[in-house]
């Protein structure tokens, strides 16, 4: 079989012993990172002491990073603020969403949303009061929701159990034409499938480094807001770092006038500093052709496992224009089956009920990774290793 | 003179040409933070990649490094939530403290408060009902403004700027007495001054660790919630990590039954270690200790200033009691001979409109030190090195 790669593959740091399917949960790092790390700590940090954050740009790293990722999405520049977590980004579009919107009192998001998504919904509903109720059809359904009582248009582009992705223009047409606000979470998008942010019109999106932008664990978060909007948002979470002018140490609120009146708190620099390198790897990138890879790299992943190991039931879309980058099979003893794959040296995830979830990640996967990872499966699903007793005990595993 | 260090002096990594009296703003490294930084990175990370949320504990992280801050601060174990930024923590505990106060509509601060808890503030009022009003008397007058219209006493225990410290028995007896929730504000008073948070009965606390707990820039933050009213609050920020059972998907927000529900996010994995390490110095220091020395190495850098440069006006409070574990002095052109300092290898900070900051931390500082700086800032001062044209022009400090 002819294997290729991309040629950021060599850039990555990951175990040869390992196939890592689980890039969609928890992204590796890239070479370098541990040597940047402690040079932050110690010649950084350690060095410059306070002063790093005017002579190392400490500051300024939240407007340095959301400007590499507005390409990866469709984005203009300055459109979009980095830090604190995908939840909190997420509180903040909705709570300025419904605040566009105060003579509608729905929230349309789908059963399939990860859930702190929806728990963000519920506690700031709780909040402000209790009159907003959260829709959760189910996603096939969602278009259909979609009517003039909705305020917001709240979901996650591509589901996080199945891959199944949603139509962004189509939904986000659909809720302008009845007067609704949309928030899209990249979570599982950004990195992972062509966006055209910009031009789909959405007001706001939200999502998160760690997965297929491989910012490391904790990595910051990023909200886009439209440009044309962002004046007139004030800001729920109204932060010192969002202020026209944080060092006038002013008593009241006055919001900076762009996208970064949505920073609240302190940068975790050091966070920062690895995704700032991660991101380094994109500039060398057409997103075009790592949709190209993962969906021919998807189907084969399909296809070998299908072939090799038909107890498994696919639960991804098999059709990759309703796929993101990662595929999904249910199978009764998914749980345990996962287990045992990790120490064949395959890297998946399990979701509840009973999926198995394998993220197809082009920057550091090729042909050679996706065979041998069906080998090891079919391996352990026909032998079945996994019903051996250490597999039995659920962990915790994000 | 008989110079005494704390034993822990030698465990931080600070240049040797440099006095720091800027631990207030940013506490230095310990040493050997650069090489955990990396091992988390190729080990922990690189090694063991999604695994390491389990193998390396990643997860119980938050819970770790919160009780290991709970002695310091006088609170009993599982009492506190660390994670995400300071204002992200005050605006928990203030929206939980509205709602338990459903017919009060003041929220008492004071007008020396850190601006990013009053714009917190004023964010949540406009968002919730905008029938909420923020009072700001001034510091002295805070204890005569506690009256039963106040629903909650949101206070900074210690001034940034002068220093000053509030009667947080006083304050909160009185707030109690007449029903009102209490808010502390602890960031410069964690590590700074002894505290006996369960004791005070305050009903929250929130603090910053990458100050006098040396946490590194962008440490995660905390906050404390009286254990028996924890379990009646709903978080109004209701991240997945504050629910019973994360892994569970559950569409339904059910938070955990302790003060973990106040986790919102993915915690910043990175920024947890080195908070972890830096927090392990605490387990050898007894607060007490380390407040006399504070009490006595502020003394004799106020006597040092005072004698040697009289034109500087001790903006601090001159009573230790009354005083965090920093000395402010006020001078026409305090942001020139900040600059000029620096350059001279002594590093205050300079906060509007005309203060010069020095924070007294005896973990890394000892007499020599506070000696050495003195002459530093008597030389600058008399000599009028800030004159000098670079040292005009202002950069943003932190």
């Amino acid at each position: 079989m002819n294997t290729t790669s991309l040629p950021c593959k060599e850039l990555f740091s990951i175990p040869s012993h390992l196939v890592y399917l689980d890039g969609n949960s928890l992204g590796p790092p890239l070479r370098g990172s541990a040597e940047l790390a402690a040079h932050v700590v110690n010649e950084e940090w350690g060095r410059e002491l306070i002063n790093a954050w005017n002579t190392e740009d400490w500051m300024s790293l939240p407007v340095t990073v959301a400007n590499q990722i507005a390409p990866i999405i469709g984005a203009p520049q300055d459109s979009i603020s980095a830090g604190d977590t995908l939840s909190i980004k997420a509180y903040q579009a909705l709570a300025a969403a419904i605040q566009m919107r105060p003579n509608r009192q729905i929230v349309l998001s789908d059963s399939g949303n990860f859930p702190t998504d929806l728990y963000i919904a519920q506690g700031l509903i709780d909040l402000i009061d209790k009159s907003h109720k959260l829709r959760t059809p189910p996603p096939e359904e969602v278009l259909d929701n979609i009517t003039e009582e909705v305020a917001v248009v709240y979901l996650t582009h591509v589901d996080y159990r199945t891959g199944r992705m949603h139509d962004m223009k189509a939904i986000t047409e659909k809720a302008h034409q009845v007067g609704a606000v949309t928030i899209w979470d990249l979570a599982h998008s950004v990195g992972a499938v062509p966006l055209e942010l910009q031009e789909s019109q959405t007001e706001f999106a939200v999502g998160c480094t760690y997965k297929y932008l491989n910012g490391g664990p904790g990595a910051p978060a990023f909200i886009y807001v439209r440009p044309d909007i962002v004046t007139s948002i004030d800001p729920a979470i109204a932060g010192w770092m969002g202020h026209k002018s944080p060092f006038a140490m002013s008593l009241k609120y006055d919001p900076v006038h762009s996208v970064e009146r949505f920073r609240i708190g302190t940068p975790s620099v050091v966070q920062f500093k690895l995704l700032q390198l991660a991101l380094k790897v994109w500039q060398t990138l057409d997103m075009k052709e790592v949709r190209k890879r993962s969906v021919h790299l998807s189907k084969l992943f399909i296809d070998e496992i299908e072939s090799r190991c038909p107890a498994l039931t696919l639960t991804s879309p098999r059709s990759s224009a309703m796929r993101g980058s990662q595929v999904s099979f249910s199978y009764a003893n998914a749980y345990s089956v996962i287990q045992a794959l990790s120490d064949q040296g395959l890297i998946g995830d399990f979701r509840e009920p009973n999926i198995m979830r394998f993220g197809i990640t082009p920057l550091y996967l090729d042909e050679g990774d996706i065979t041998r990872a069906a080998q090891i499966l079919e391996q352990v699903v026909s032998d079945e290793t996994w019903r051996r007793p250490q597999y039995e005990v659920r962990k915790t595993v994000t």
